[in-house]
């Protein structure tokens, strides 16, 4: 039994940094880079890469919406035909840099307001696996399970692996309860129990409520965008390897 | 003997069009495709890779600078590693919709003022040949003979395809007339015989003189910006038919 | 009894061009100037307000969304208050090269996907409002009437002129028909009628209908993409001037 | 006699931040507030040009090439009427943002590349004061002194402020010591020393040697982009009110 720990790494631009990259790519296993369309340039991409395959983390495309201003979190009516298109254009500029570093893109994992449209809507769920796989059959897609994304993937012969989250409380559904309710947003200790909760049952306690939902996801997402949020994936990690619990890729 | 023809190709951008490119991609044999930082977009690469590929044209990733107001023609101060990174970059993204349409990117010709940076610094060149031996040490480097460029393909291993001008003058040195001197710019019918002249002679006579001066370029670099450059291509294409000459991609 | 013409003006993009904007510059009396978000550049702006002014056609902020790669027509979730500070950019932008041809930005009118969005919501149809006033509250706002961005101005005390269409079909509530719906777009001949039949009558035909309905726009909008656009167009107006209608800005 | 402080300040875009524009509001007297093209976005600028204003902090244009990935640091051979025109639009998108807050842009000063780029060359300083003056003859130019920039200034009538450096040493020429050559860089007791000897007697120490060369700047340039930029710069402001000389704006 294994888990893998994801995380966006790769989100500076330019000038302008963003986030524990190198702290983070000794905790995680699978690093989400963005591309270039909502964050990331060249150099970056072509350093985070470098830094992945040496320390054995797998590299994934962060694909985003065209929106650097907006970092790719402002919801954008992008049709399906031009999604499939910015999402190969992502997919194929990254994998040079991946190539050049000795491995290549493992998987894509939409980014943002992306992730949730994908999410939602079947026609953009199914643009993101199309360009996924007109790059590469073999391409892994990461995403919240029991979606669109997660429908689109199993239909079109594409291996999908779901994530999960630490430091979100769930609802009695196993969805993610809304930001802004009680339990949403865990504290360290408590996402630390929730990932090795995750990893060794299967099951969350109901965010609020005595009661478990079963939550099993193949990979746990954690932050690294401040030295808090990297202390916590610190302590995930060595939470679930002291429960015995394998942290290794899914690929 | 054979010859190549090449153009520039996929130059508009979101709402905006440039060029025949429908009409050029029966004329040429090599298309120069802008990777979305001068001019294209995911888009517009798919189509004209899609069609490059129907009608037998060779596709070539057309890289240039970071700079869709000034359409890549203002020359600016990219240091090396930046260069190689933002030229893997667009290797990379034109190749996954190559890929997609059933071919491979074959071949790297810098666009506008990166085309002239590059062929007259030997950093800027190496920067463009590391990239793409990056990506792939079988691709092909298109561009103008006796410089940089070609230095630094040889030196590296690269295979190096010259390209000359049909509707240019050139020197006694074998260089272009400088725009704006006499006999820099040819006319259709003088283009055509310009054109016959390269491939069968491998000279031209020079720009306002009687004299000739040896060029032989692998590579005829053709507009299709306006109906009239499309006819003259037409016309080159033909004469060169007409001569006896293999019109060929040099892949 | 006068109506004023306005076109979108201004949309190319560096190397790009759009419209036929000095043609446009001499039928139109108001010119909706792309501000650089969705289309338009600096030095497009100073030449479209140059001729303007030269024309006495006053000059309109055509804000949008900032999106080059999609023209300002998807749709996307800017939060109110970033909308109002990418609005008043824009019109600040634009206002410096309307001041150093001699004249002012007169008014302001949402282009594209962010026209739809604020006419049908009211905290962005506010947040335009606000950038107008935040720059100065004697600026007009152009728009469709009967919408959040009529009533936000009305309730802040702007000046509203609403818009109509020559060339739409409108349905028995006075909106346009939707497209692709009998009667939706007109040819040249009805949109002529129809223009001089608001202008005369304050009412047009029902798209595909006996009846008539009230529709009494202050400007007419009317396109100059095509070298058919922009006859229709001088039409439209040559109609107006037969049947003694003056043509004239509503500033 | 009476000196201005100035920093580069609203130096994010969108989720990246950058410096830290609070302290320093606190600390100087003219703030160089990006405006979009290097640096900045409408959101940051208001928030600037309302905190400058409620600290009584004088408002200048930051302006610099359009090159967001370059952070406006690449130099960018932009013809000198396109460099008006991107001019003109940066001072006037500001400008919007500073008459929301109560306020008018006061002056302006190029940045980065373009700072150099103007200073050496005298058809960019032209462009740069004609864009300047285009909006508003009254608007003050900052820069460095015995340059291009200040004869543009000079010939066009438009008022020049000299900015000189605390923390950089100076040759016997009275120009900078250029980085990486001893004494190019001084410490925080040495630029606050150097400050108080600039404004004290208009004159600075030749760095690495005993002699002393006539430097009078009307304003200095202090960083606040790390905290101990910010540090050095409050004590800088401390020791120069302590000397009783008067930190106040030029304008």
């Amino acid at each position: 039994m294994g888990l893998d720990l994801n995380s966006d790494l790769g989100e500076g631009f330019g000038a302008w940094s963003m986030g524990e990259d190198t702290a983070m790519l000794d905790i995680v296993t699978s690093a989400n880079i963005a591309c270039g369309f909502h964050a990331g340039d060249p150099s970056i991409m072509r350093r985070t890469c470098m830094t992945a395959v040496e320390k054995g983390v797998r590299i994934g495309a962060h694909i985003g919406y065209r929106d650097l201003a907006g970092f790719g979190r402002r919801a954008m009516a992008v049709p399906p035909t031009e999604l499939r298109d910015e999402t190969l254009y992502q997919i194929g500029a990254l994998d040079g840099f991946a190539r050049a570093a000795g491995d290549r893109v493992r998987y894509v994992k939409p980014h943002g307001a992306l992730y949730h449209a994908a999410a939602a809507d079947a026609a953009l769920a199914d643009a993101v696996v199309g360009a996924l796989r007109d790059y590469d059959p073999a391409l892994v897609l990461l995403g919240p399970a029991g979606t669109h994304l997660e429908k689109s993937a199993l239909a079109a012969g594409t291996p999908f692996v779901s994530e999960g989250f630490a430091d979100r409380g769930y609802t009695a559904a196993g969805g993610l309860a809304a930001r802004g309710t009680p339990g949403a947003v865990l504290d360290t200790d408590m996402a630390v129990a929730q990932a090795v909760s995750l990893a060794e049952t299967g099951t969350v306690r109901v965010a609020h409520g005595g009661a478990t939902v079963a939550v099993s996801p193949d990979s746990i997402c954690v932050h690294g965008d401040t030295p808090t949020a990297v202390g916590m994936a610190r302590r995930i990690r060595a939470a679930l390897e002291d429960a015995g619990i394998a942290v290794a890729s899914f690929t």
